[in-house]
C-alpha cells in the first residue's frame, strides 16, 4: 500500500548501497578507528567550515540524544525542552532512564522561546528553594522540530545566548537537518549551526542512510572519553565503519542536501494539492512533513488508501495525521497521494 | 525570632527525647532487627486495623519517596503524580535519579481527581504510540497534599479503583498524615488508608519525631528483600532501633493524635484570626498549613517579624506565603503571630 | 595488510547484501514490526526446535547484554559471571552503568563451573550479613567463551541446575554462537541451548552479519513490554527490519552454519600449522579463535607481517596473541598467514 | 546479654542527649543552614588545622560513600578499592547502584598498597583496549580498614600520589576515624588527614553520634551544588541541625577523641587477655576491633556468653571472630568478657 507513513521506510540510498557492495572484500579496523569515519568527520567539519568540530557517529536517534545529554547535563541538573521535544514524549523515558529530568516547557508549532527559556531560568534562581530542586543544565531542540517547522537564525542565536547566561550548553536534535536546511525560506546553514550549537547532530536514517546519526561537538566540548561513554551506553558499533562510510557518502558531492531537496519538493507538491483542496493544514513548514487536520470519517478513508502517522485525536470528531516525505519519495507516489486527497 | 515556617524545626516532643535518655545504656541489635522496631510495627499495624500489614521505617521522606517508587514501579514506567506533588517539585530530581520519569498531571488544590489519571491512562494506551512512551507504573498522592487539603474517603476510593484498573498501586506520601487525620471535616481514617493503599507511610518527622517515616506495605505488597533494596538505595541506619522507639512512643496511648491535634488547633485559631483581618486565603483546608495571598509590601512587612515560608510570586504585585504550625506550637507563639498579622 | 585481528573486519556476507540491494524500493515499517522480523523470528523457533521462543533482535553485543541483563536480574541482585567474563572486562561497566554490580567468580579456560556457582551461592545465602550484600540474581555465561573454548552438554546441564535452585536465569550470549554449534567436538545444539537457557544471544555481527543480535528468550521469559525496555535504553532501531532482514537470511538454507563452518575450517588449518612449527597454543578450542604464547620479539615480528590481537602480556618475556578466523576468512588469507608463521 | 558485637549498639553519648534535651525547644532552620552545623564545620576545620576544607554532614555511612563516590568519580570511571572494602562487601551495591563499578584489587590486612594502584593503573593505560574498559576514577580506602588496621603516614602518602598521578581523588572512609587517631602507634594526625586526602569522613555514628558522619572536601574539591546532590540521593535531612548538633559537641573539648580512646583502651586491656590466654589474633591492631580465629566448638560456647561478630568460615573446622569495644564500653563489660574468654 502507498504509504507516506515516516521517512525511515526506504533502507538506504543507492549510492550506499553501492559502497557497501565495493568494500565487502576490505577489512576494516573496529569501533570507528578507521579511514572512512575519519575522512566523513573531515567532510562534515568542512561542510560546517569549522576544522575543529569533533565529529562521533553514533547508530541511532534516541540513543544519540541519551548518550550526548547524559554526558553535557550537570548530574545535578535536568534538560530544558519543549514540551512537545522528541525526549519528552516518544523516546520512552531514555533520557531520565539515565538520571536527569526533562524540564519540559511549553512551546508554540514545537519550538521553544529564547524568553520563555530565561523566564524558566530566572524564575528556577530566584525561588529561595532552588537547592532543592533540578537545575536546568541543558537545552535540547530540534530542527527541524517534530512539527516540521524551523527556527530562525535569530532564535537560535537568541535561544544560545539565554542558555549560555545560565551556563547549558545547547543541544541541537538534527534528525531531520537536511530537510530543514534545504527547505525554503529557511535562513540557517550548516556553519550557522556550528557557530551557535554547543553540540548538534546530523541525522542520517532519515536522509539516506540505513542508520547512523553524526554527533558534532563544537567548541572543544567533546567529553572526555566519549568513546568509552558511548561504549558503556551499549552504543557503540563494532563495525563503525560503516557509519563512516555511509556519512562519508553522503557527505560527497552534495548527496546530503541533493536527498534532502528531493523530500521538500515533493512535500511542497503535496502541500499546493491540500491547500488547492481545502485541508486545514496544522503548522506553517516548508520542511517534509505535513499535518493536517481532518475529520474522523476523512481520517479513516484516507487510511484505507494511503499509510499516514495518527498524530492526536484533537477533539471528539477531528484528528492530527501526518503526511511525511523522503529522500526516497517519488512523483509517482506523490501524484498517487494527490489522487487519493 | 517568632517562626511559623515548617513544622520540622524543632527536634522532638519531650517523651521521645525522654525515651532516647533511658536507653542510653541499652545495647541494641543494628539495622531494625530488634524490639523497638517489632513494638512499633504492631502497634502500627494495630492502629491500621490490619494484623498483616508490612511496615518497615526510613530515616527521611525524600528517601522514603525514592525507594518506595523506585521498588514498586516497573522498569519501564513513571509515576503518576500531580503538578504540585512534592517529588515533581521539590525533591531534586530524586525520582528521575533511579530511572522513573515523574508523570505529572494537572491538579486542583494540591489534589488530583481520579477521572483525570482514567483519561490519562486510557489515552495512553489508546496511542498506537504507547510502547515507545513512558508507561503509567505508579501513582503518587500526599494526604494530607502539599497546599494542606485533603482527599475525601471517596476521592480516595475512586483513585484506587483507576489505578488498579490499569495495574498501577497507589503510594500515599504521609509525611503529614497525622495532621490529616484529626483535622475537622476529614472523613479518612488510618484503617480506610490501610484498606485502599498498596504502601502508604506515617511521617515521623514533621510530627513530633526527631526524625523517621513508616513505611507501611498492605495486601502483603512489600517488595523482596525489601531491607537489600533499602539498603542499595544508602537508607539502612545503623541504629534503626533509634526508628523503632520513637514510633512505638508515637502509638503508644494515642500520642501521634494528640501531637497532631495541637497543629491543627493553632491553624484554626490563625485561620480564624486571618478571616477576621480579611486575609486572602488560598486553599480550604483544616489542617497545619495555611496559604494567604498578600502584598509584596505586606509580604515585606510580615517577614521582618516573623519567619513565614515564600511559595510564590503570584503576580508582580502579590506573593503566596505559607503559616505553618506543628505538634510544638505554642498558645504564645500563636497569640504573637496574631498580633502581628 | 593482512589480518586476522578479529571476525567483524568484514561488513556483511554476499547475500546479505544482496537482499539489501533487492529491497532497496520497499517501503517497510518501522521498529521491528515487518514481515522479515516476523520470518526471522519464525526461522529461528524452527532452528530451536520450539515454536515457543520469543525473538527479538538487537543492533549490538553490548547493548543486548546490558538491556537483557538490567531486565531479568532483580533491582537488588547481581550478574554472576566469570571473571574472564566480556560483561566484567570489556564493556566499560555497561552492566554496573545500569545498576547491577557484576559478581566475578574464578574461571577456568573462559568458563565457569557448576559446583563454583554453587559454593558461591550457598556461602552468600549462609552469611548472616547477606541482606547487605549482592544477591547473585542471574548467570552469564559465554558460548563459546572469550577464549573460544566450549561448555559442554553436560556443563551446561549443570549449571542451568544450579542456576534454578538459587532462582537465578540462565543467560547465554551467543555472539559467536555459531563457531561454536559446528565446532569439531561441540555436542551442543541450537535446541539444545533453547532447552537449557532461560534467555540467550545468536550472533550475527561476527558472523556474516553487518550488525545485529537474535535475543531468543524460552520459556515464556521475555519481560513485560521488552520492547519499550529496548526503546528507553536507546536501543530500537528505527529500521529494524533490516535486523530481520539479515537473520531471515542467514537462517535460510543453512547459512548461517556454511559461514560458521568456514571460520572454524580455517582455524583448523591455522592450528594444525602452528603446532607443526611448535608453537604454544594457549587454549584447547576447536572454534575460530586461537591463542599463542609468544616471546615479545616473536611478537615484535609478527605484528610487521600480519594484524594479531594484543591479549595480555604473560610474563616480562612473553606476550598472549590471538589469531581469529570469520565467515571471510579465504584459503589465500591462511596460507599467507601460515608462511609467516 | 552481653555484646561485643559491634561499636554502633548504643545510641548516643550523654552529652549529645544532654544537648538534645537542651535545644529541645529552639526552633532551628532546616537542611542543614543553621548554626549548629556552621560552629561543627568551623569546630573541625580547626581540628583538621585546615581552615579551607569544606564540611558538610550526611545520616549514614552508605549513603555518605554513595553520594561522595558518585560526586567525585567520573561517569566513565569506578572506584579502585581494597577486594575487603566496605563498599565491596556489604554496602549491597550501593555504588554499583549509582552506575560505578567496583574496582576491587587485591589487600593485605584490609590495606592496599600504593605500588598495587600503581601497576593496576599502568597496566590499564597500557592495555590498547582500555577505552573499552572501567577507567580508575577515584580510590577509595578506610582508615581504620574493616579488619581494624591502619595505614601508616608514609603508606598514606604514597597512596595519595599514585591516585593523583593518575588524576583520581583519595577518598578516605573515617566511619571508625576517632579509633584510629588515638590508636597506640598511630603516627596520622587528622591535620595529616586533612592535608593527604581530597575528600574524608569522620564517623559519628560509631564513635558517640545517634548517627552522622562529617563529610569533609579539601583543596576546595566539593562538588558544585552538593547539596542538590545530597538531596537527589534522597538523604537530605529535614532536621539537619542534628547533625550539626552533634558535631558540635564531639569536637567540643576533645570529646571525640576521648570517646575514642575508651574503646582503644578497652580493646587493649581485652587483648592483652587473649594473649595470655593463647588466642590466635588474627590482624595485628591497636583499635577497637579484634579479630579471633577459633575453633567451631570454641565459637558456639562464646556465643552462648556474649554476642560477637561472625566474620568468616576460614575451614571446616575453624571460624573468624570479631570482639568490638566503642565509646560506651565500660570496665564491668571487659571484666566479664575476660572472664568467659
Amino acid at each position: 500500500m502507498l504509504s507516506f507513513e515516516n521517512d525511515y521506510s526506504n533502507s538506504a540510498c543507492p549510492q550506499i548501497l553501492q559502497r557497501m557492495q565495493e568494500t565487502q572484500q576490505e577489512q576494516v579496523p573496529g569501533y570507528g578507528n578507521d579511514d572512512y569515519c575519519q575522512h566523513a568527520a573531515t567532510a562534515i567539519a568542512k561542510a560546517c567550515d569549522d576544522p575543529e568540530v569533533e565529529v562521533s557517529f553514533i547508530s541511532g536517534g534516541t540513543q544519540t540524544n541519551q548518550i550526548v545529554l547524559d554526558s553535557i547535563t550537570p548530574q545535578y541538573a535536568g534538560v530544558v525542552c519543549a514540551q512537545s521535544g522528541h525526549i519528552n514524549t516518544h523516546e520512552a523515558g531514555a533520557i531520565e532512564a539515565t538520571g536527569h529530568k526533562v524540564l519540559a516547557i511549553k512551546s508554540q508549532d514545537g519550538k521553544i522561546a529564547a524568553q520563555d527559556v530565561d523566564d524558566f531560568c530566572s524564575s528556577f534562581y530566584a525561588d529561595s528553594n532552588h537547592t532543592h530542586m533540578v537545575f536546568p543544565g541543558s537545552v535540547y531542540i530540534s530542527q527541524p522540530t517534530e512539527y516540521g517547522t524551523l527556527y530562525t537564525l535569530e532564535e537560535l542565536e537568541a535561544l544560545a545566548q539565554v542558555a549560555h547566561n545560565y551556563h547549558m550548553p545547547l543541544y541541537i536534535d538534527g534528525a531531520r537537518m537536511g530537510y530543514g536546511l534545504v527547505a525554503d525560506g529557511n535562513d540557517v546553514t550548516l556553519p550557522d549551526i556550528a557557530r551557535i550549537a554547543d553540540v548538534f547532530t546530523i541525522g542520517g536514517t532519515k536522509v539516506g542512510a540505513m542508520f547512523g546519526e553524526a554527533v558534532v561537538f563544537t567548541k572543544h566540548n567533546m567529553p572526555t572519553n566519549f568513546v568509552t561513554l558511548v561504549k558503556q551506553h551499549g552504543a557503540l558499533l563494532a563495525k563503525g565503519w560503516l557509519l563512516g562510510l555511509q556519512f562519508d557518502t553522503l557527505f560527497t558531492d552534495g548527496l546530503y542536501e541533493k536527498l534532502s531537496r528531493n523530500a521538500d519538493k515533493q512535500a511542497d507538491k503535496i502541500r499546493k494539492a491540500l491547500l488547492a483542496k481545502g485541508y486545514d493544514i496544522a503548522f506553517i513548514s516548508s520542511t517534509n512533513q505535513i499535518f493536517i487536520t481532518v475529520t474522523n470519517e476523512q481520517a479513516a478513508k484516507l487510511q484505507q488508501q494511503v499509510r499516514l502517522s495518527f498524530m492526536e485525536q484533537v477533539d471528539a470528531g477531528h484528528q492530527l495525521l501526518r503526511i511525511c516525505t523522503s529522500w526516497a519519495t517519488t512523483d509517482d507516489q506523490v501524484n498517487e497521494l494527490i489522487a487519493i486527497l
